[in-house]
């Protein structure tokens, strides 16, 4: 998607704070951090929402989910605990429409979760 | 596991308003609700949390995530919006260490979540 901000940090036409990137997946952290670590991870393949995701898709997106645990580690709060939160669709706050995982931690997280 | 009150949930032992089951996975809702539409979706295998999760089952997480998305339908808000939840550790509260996913929807949700 040649407007989509999030393909455009996929493209490194837009600048981020990479953390971590594979054939299938970046991460980078938010440009707004809620918490001492705030991640965002996101599949390269464009994807509006999980409102679009298919069945086939389902790999992807638990890869992610692992991911964001191995994302934890490198940032040192395996231990400490962490949130992975997937906003869909309006009532959400969902901002950008190239599906993301918030990963949370470094601080105790409230609840409810919004 | 025996004393699992996530699993005595899926044995039937423990009842639960249960609103989606397949082979893999067992949807009900919370019994502390945040939010109109709280369910919480978890694998029948029991999975302590994300932290002990292998990339071989990836596919199973990504297919709850999918199965979110369908419960969302189910629970009309598939169009408003919702937000999925996965606590890990301490510093998010998980509280019964079966690893669940929350769906929440059915009002706006708050920034940060949690």
């Amino acid at each position: 998607m040649s407007d989509c901000i999030f393909c455009k940090i996929i493209r490194k036409e837009i600048p981020a704070r990479i953390v971590y990137e594979d054939e299938d997946i970046l991460a980078f952290d938010d440009i707004r951090p809620q918490a001492p670590v705030h991640t965002l991870i996101i599949p390269k393949t464009h994807l509006s929402s999980l409102k679009e995701a298919e069945l086939d898709q389902a790999g992807l997106l638990g890869k992610i989910l692992i991911r964001a645990r191995e994302i934890a580690g490198l940032k040192g709060i395996d231990s400490s605990g962490y949130r992975v939160v997937v906003n869909t669709g309006p009532d959400s706050g969902q901002e950008v429409y190239h599906i993301h995982f918030h990963l949370l931690g470094g601080r105790r997280l409230g609840w409810p979760p919004g």
